[in-house]
């Protein structure tokens, strides 16, 4: 299935992007001068094949799992605080859930590998592969199939909710510990040092930050991840909300819908699926540039340039949220603007 | 007037933000985790003095005026596109009319000095000081009476829509030429060389930018405006729009209502307000980093770090409006998010 997907891929049309520009350029403003949202718009109707995409339907995947890295104390915040945040996501009272009503937005909450039993809770869409992953500083996080297996979620629920109608997919995630795995797969897929690509994550302070770096090193040293093979980074120094990010944007670049990657563990699931096909980037929009050291190497490594930079650090999807709106705007300005002839407005005398 | 109103302004007390930030401190995130937005909330409050401010009524004002120094081939569009653009906010389809909507914001065009008669047309604020400046390189652009009545309606605009309930103005504007003032303005009150704050404007080439610099230097070498004396300097190199705007800051600090200053053209404004009292930039949010060169010089001697930095270089108040969508999802964390008791969720432990 994982293969089938991948062969789906295909790079965008440079004449999609010249149409656009040229409705674009017919608009009563100097040439280019929104910028980035002429952009936002150029690579609506490319990913879309549409010259008239509309972003009626909106969603952002929050993904939770748990780490057994937690064990060796790389986190400010106890592993309880997973399933918590998880009831918070569905009680509408998190971040996300706030930025997400603001953007106009649905949440989708994506257990995959949540170490607690929800029961038959409502809203929750229940796909754990695991409990919580083994600590990765003793073997490997996970098995290849484990892997494998979320990646097959992020893929389902991609089709899924194309197949509903939703026109653009945001990646969030949730899950004590998880700036640890994202750290360890950014230093061996950008081949950067740990020290340069782990930062606070939530807040530690300076003998915990040092603490982390050594316990990542080491979780390289003994399950020696392959570069190569994107999956047996995942599996054995990964999580299974970064699995499930990965999954879902090589569903979204298969199914043709944009799909805007968070922060620095939503890039870190953006460089597994990168990685497995580098064709997936041209599909993904960048939110933001996360506070946490080492997500702009990661957005370096896939060329990727930010759309916001507020110095946010929180996760969940709340930078894609708001990048969701200055997209939106850049789709807005491309459909509703008067163009020279409509407006009566004269163009450039060429000076 | 003037005076009066300039006397009015308060600093903030930081009082209000410790106490915003004990309630933001609470909420079920880590501490700062939300960067700026916090700031933005904190902010909101200091500025209002309320403990739950609300961005119920939000208004872009989008200043109008001509320009003598238009003959001087300063820009790469004809004069006449002034009064056209005009009627295009007025019906709608301007990019600023698009990105308010996106914003919920109204957006209200203020005529202070374009050299068109509009007669009765509806929805116009008809604030006419003069029919378009003089050019400026030939000797004053007004006198001094004329750059006071421009503040002063401004500042008149402040009330009225302060009092109408509006809870937060952004400023905008549009008039031919009007980065030639603007960038005379930021060279006079930052102490800057010409050269390096003026730029292409709505896209000049190499050697009308020249010829910009040139025209900007005589201006400022004939009119010798006086470096302590805003009025004088908005007078001789300045625009009606410009102090439109620079009034319109001054009232809203005196009113406690924060106003969000757009690009290149309204930090001029916003520069002359400063220099007239200081005090006004703690009610300022700079909404923008401005392709237009010079930008980052002004919002520099203002200490404003502008909110998005999206490569626009329109004005009329669009990187306002896009900023307002960043302002509001900071005061809606602030106050729709869960605190940890609510949401029965662990607090940190403290690693």
């Amino acid at each position: 299935m994982l293969q089938e997907t991948l062969r789906k891929i295909r790079p965008l049309k440079g004449e999609f992007a010249d149409r656009a520009q040229g409705h674009l350029d017919n608009l009563t403003k100097p040439k280019g001068s929104l910028g980035r949202l002429e952009e936002f718009a150029r690579r609506l109707v490319m990913i879309t094949e549409n010259m008239k995409p509309l972003l009626d339907k909106k969603v952002i995947f929050t993904f939770a799992g748990d780490h057994g890295v937690a064990d060796e104390g790389v986190s400010a915040y106890p592993r309880e605080v997973t399933p918590q945040m998880v009831l918070n996501f569905l009680n509408g009272g998190a971040a996300i859930n706030v930025l997400a009503r603001h953007a106009g937005s649905d949440v989708v909450v994506v257990d995959t590998g949540v170490d607690y039993d929800f029961g038959d809770i409502k809203g929750l869409v229940k796909e754990k592969v695991i409990r919580g992953t083994k600590n990765m500083r003793k073997g490997p996080a996970m098995t290849r199939a484990e892997a494998e297996a979320c990646i097959r979620t992020g893929i389902g629920l991609a089709e899924t909710y194309a197949g509903k109608g939703y026109k653009i997919f945001a990646t969030g995630e949730m899950g004590i510990a998880n700036t640890t795995p994202s750290a360890a797969i950014a230093s061996v897929l950008t081949g950067r040092s740990v020290v340069e690509v782990t930062g606070r994550g939530t807040g530690i302070r300076d003998d915990s930050l040092k603490n982390k770096v050594r316990v990542i090193e080491e979780s390289i040293a003994i399950n020696r991840p392959e570069r190569k093979d994107p999956i047996d980074v995942l599996s054995k120094v990964g999580g299974t909300e970064i699995g499930g990010i990965a999954g879902l944007i090589i569903g979204a670049a298969a199914q043709r819908v944009p799909v805007i990657v968070d922060g620095f563990i939503s890039t870190a699931g953006a460089l597994i699926a990168y990685f497995l096909e580098p064709l997936t980037r041209e599909y993904m929009f960048a939110a933001h540039n996360s506070a946490e050291v080492g997500h702009r190497i990661m957005l370096d490594t896939l060329e990727l340039r930010p759309i916001l930079d507020l110095d946010m650090r929180l996760g969940e999807g709340t930078g894609a949220a708001l990048a969701m709106l200055m997209i939106e705007a850049g789709l807005k300005i491309y459909r509703e603007m008067a163009t020279f002839g409509d407006a009566g407005v004269s163009t450039e005398k060429g000076t």
